[in-house]
Parts: structure tokens; C-alpha cells; sequence
């Protein structure tokens, strides 16, 4: 008897449809693998009544222990402390074979606590898929949010981790990647919440002056990530704050000496950093 | 009589031709108000054959001195040093009633040392076009590198500051704006140098881990401007030391400010940043 089941053949149910929820209905709507049956789950009727309007669900509701009581697969959608809640409100909820899986931005707390929430039989394989946008919500939400971005799935059961591969290649993910819960939030402390905690700062250092007669295309580049949801990232930011710390102090080194070199005039040693940097730049594709 | 000269009556030379002076010639090229003669100056002699080629002047030349005397209106697209050390070689040369600008991106010291350099009734405009490209050289001038963008120029004389401004409005320009050279070099210290400097900063700081797999769009948009031309940053940023120096002095109190938040733990603090650098860059158009 073949023990994995096929994306196609199982019941789905997603749970929390702000911007990503919503995406992934909408990505899965059109998708060739598309689930047998597909239950959204929220608590804000006008979301519930437009999914059921766009017809991108089976069932759209708000009782979330029946969505879970009936699912092969749960995707919570959720920030993370949240998603600790849901399953500790709902651990019995979970039908024996059902996998678990979210999309939170920092792995060490989920992976630390959801696993252990979860009943026998129940497994949990943390996603991170890493698409987004600047402004959050249903109404955002967009099926090709995921269409060619990395989808980091931590460890788990093969069968299980086989399924959510399955599911974020229908979502249309280009690349998946697997790390373990401390190198994933020590990558993202630098790869994501460094560069949000800079554009935040950068922004917060003009004084209000009016900047607009003397910006660029690089400025807009540069500060557009300041558009940035204060619920989620002050939350993502302080589940990992020992790693997005280190990484500001090492930050704030380098900055020191370039500062340096700027102050005294020493062109080499700037002229170095810029070289090597752009060097580094230039070795990473896409 | 009228004092005002046309664009289109007047004989133009411009001098260095790389990313900037490349990139005027083929924007002039196509201008309705072309000048009536257009003389490229440059010391490459594959860079003249590929002007005469593709016919984007009415002469090239390495003759410095001979494409000046002929000059109604001379554009240095120079590095700051080298503007001013063709001003000192050359100042005998520019004929009375002729108008001279640059585009160098720091402008004190060009517009402390240019004008005092210049004979009588030869007048000096400082300008900044604020557009620009990762790479340098001809090889990647386009003939719409100034379309739309922010022209910055300094005060002079009415008719001399009119006749540069008719020559960004034929480059495609899409506003100029006036300034005066300290407002400017403390204003592009924030909007330019400072963003720069953090760019190559963050490269920097990965310390050449395998970042490629944990990185999305934020990564790239924001990382993109530290593929920098290490000659003319360096020159840049040490013109404009004390402001940038300030800049970065500034920025690190504020990071530091937002790592204490994340360290300790502050979730309203930082929500606070979060939400005012969001609100401050929404405020800003374009």
C-alpha cells in the first residue's frame, strides 16, 4: 500500500486569510494539483462572504475545530504566536494522519512548541515560503504571490514533508530549500529583518526634510521595504531578536569603519569596501 | 536685442563621454531642440570611433583645448577632481559669453573652485542630474537615462541658468530644482550617499555566507545600489565627508535605538518605528 497520499486526493483546510491565505487559495484555484476539497477558515465574515463570492473555496467558515476535524492537511496562515494558540485551543481537533504545516518568517518557536502541542499520528512541517508584499490583508492577496519564490520546509516525517513539497509546487514556488529552525533564523536575520530594521531607520533618520526634489530610483528601491506592517514584524523581529541583534552589531562594525574611512579620507580602505561589496553583489543570481 | 540664446542656435561641447556624456550625446541625438553643433571630448580613441560610428556628434575629438574655443556652452561630465583640473588647463580657453556646467554629485567644492577658475563673462552653472546605472562607461549610455529624472542646478546668471535649463529640458529631464550647493550636498548626503553606504555596508556584513537560497525581492531592491563604481563613490563620499559623516552618525543612533527595543523586548517602541518610517515614506511621491 503506497503510503503517500497525492496533493489532488486530500481535504485542505487554510486557516487565517489575510494576504497569504488568500494567495494561496487564489494560487490553488487555477492550480493543476489543486486539492480534492479546499476549506478556508476566518474570523472576519466579509472575508468569509468574498471567497464564497469568488467561488476560490469549497467551504469558507468560521468554525475552525470542524475545518481541522475534517482536514488531511492544515495550513496555517497565521502569525506566530498565533498559530501556537490555535494549536493549543485545537490540538484535539487533529485527525490522526493529518499533516500541519505554517508559514511564519522565524522557525525556532513554532518548531519548538507546535510538535509537542500536537497529538500522535499529527505532523508538523514548518514553511517558509518567502514572498510578500508592502500592504497585508485579504484584499491584497494575489494568486501569483508565490509563482517562482524560495519555499524553506524544515525537517519532518518523509511522507509529510512529500505532501507539503507537493503543495508549494502547486502554489508555484520555484525553489524549495531546507534548513533546520536555527539556521533558518540566523539566514533570515540577515537576509530579511537586517535590511527591514535598516529601511526603518534609514526612513526615521531624515527628519522629515523634504527629501522628494533630491531622490532617485535608488532611494525608492532602497526605502520601499519601510513600508512595512508593524503587527507582524515587531513580532517576527523579537522571536528573533538574539539573532537580528548580532546581526546589527555586526553591522553597526562595519558601518563604524566606513564612517571612519569617510571622516579621515582614507580613499583606499573605502574603495576596498566598495569593490568587495559590489563583488559579493554581483555573486549572487536572481 | 535679445541676450537669451536658444539651445538650438548654440555650438555644444561636451567633455568626457562615459556613462554621463554618452547618454547626453544620444539624448541630444534625438532631442527636437538639438544645438546646432554638438563636439564630443574624450581621451579614448575607441570611444571616438564609436561616437563617429553610430554619429552621435558633429566632431570627436581628444582635442581638449580646440572643442572649448569653438564652445558656446561647454558640459564637463567629469569626476569633481578632474572637472576641476580641466577648468585649471584649460581656462584661457572658453570664449567670453560662453556657459559652462557639470553634473558632479557633490557640489560644494566644484562651485567653490570652477568659477573663481573661469575668465570674465564666462559663467558656470552647477548642475546634478539625479539618474544614474550600476555600470559605467559609454558601453552603457542610453539615450533615456535622463527621462524623467530630477535636474538639479545651481544659481547664476538668469540667461546662463536658462540656456542649462533648456539643455536638461532636451535631455528629457523631468524637473529641475534649485539649490544651493551646501543644501544640496547635506540633502544628497541623506537621499544618495547615505543608502549607498549602507548598501555596501550590508554586503559587507554577510560575511560570504550562502545567503542566494534565503533571499527574496526585499533582498535584491535593497542591495541592488551596492554595485557601486568604487572611483567615483570614493571621490564622492570623501567631497562630502562631513556631511556624510553626520548622516551615519545619525542613522546609528537611531539603529541602536531599535536594536535596544529588540533586544530588550520593547514590542511598542518598536511598532512605533515601525509605523512612523511607514508613514514617512508613504508621504513621499514618485
Amino acid at each position: 500500500m503506497d503510503d503517500f497520499r497525492a496533493l489532488k486526493d486530500i481535504r485542505l483546510t487554510v486557516i487565517g486569510i489575510g494576504l497569504m491565505g488568500g494567495s494561496v487559495l487564489k494560487a490553488l484555484k487555477s492550480a493543476e494539483n489543486r486539492p480534492a476539497m479546499v476549506t478556508a477558515v476566518d474570523t472576519d465574515p466579509d472575508v468569509l462572504a468574498k471567497i464564497e463570492a469568488k467561488g476560490l473555496a469549497d467551504i469558507a467558515t468560521e468554525d475552525t475545530a470542524s475545518a481541522i476535524k475534517d482536514a488531511d492537511m492544515v495550513v496555517i496562515a497565521l502569525y506566530p504566536k498565533q498559530a501556537i494558540k490555535l494549536v493549543t485551543e485545537h490540538s484535539g481537533d487533529f485527525k490522526p494522519g493529518c499533516v500541519v504545516t505554517d508559514i511564519c518568517g522565524v522557525k525556532r518557536e513554532v518548531m519548538d512548541e507546535i510538535p509537542k502541542l500536537l497529538p500522535e499520528g499529527v505532523d508538523f512541517v514548518g514553511g517558509h515560503p518567502m514572498a510578500g508584499r508592502e500592504h497585508m490583508g485579504f484584499d491584497y492577496s494575489v494568486p501569483d504571490l508565490f509563482l517562482g519564490c524560495k519555499y524553506i520546509l524544515m525537517n519532518g516525517p518523509k511522507k509529510a514533508v512529500k505532501l507539503v513539497r507537493d503543495f508549494a509546487d502547486a502554489l508555484g514556488a520555484g525553489k524549495i530549500v531546507k534548513a533546520d529552525p536555527e539556521y533558518h533564523d540566523e539566514m533570515i536575520a540577515y537576509t530579511s529583518q537586517l535590511p527591514h530594521a535598516l529601511a526603518v531607520t534609514y526612513m526615521l533618520s531624515s527628519d522629515a526634510r523634504g527629501v522628494e526634489d533630491f531622490s532617485a530610483g535608488s532611494f525608492r528601491d532602497f526605502t520601499r521595504i519601510s513600508m512595512i506592517n508593524e503587527e507582524m514584524w515587531s513580532e517576527l523581529f523579537l522571536e528573533n531578536r538574539d539573532k537580528l541583534g548580532d546581526e546589527i552589531d555586526h553591522l553597526m562594525d562595519i558601518l563604524n569603519a566606513l564612517k571612519v574611512f569617510t571622516k579621515s579620507g582614507d580613499r583606499e580602505s573605502l574603495k576596498k569596501m566598495m569593490k568587495m561589496a559590489a563583488m559579493m553583489r554581483e555573486g549572487i543570481k536572481g
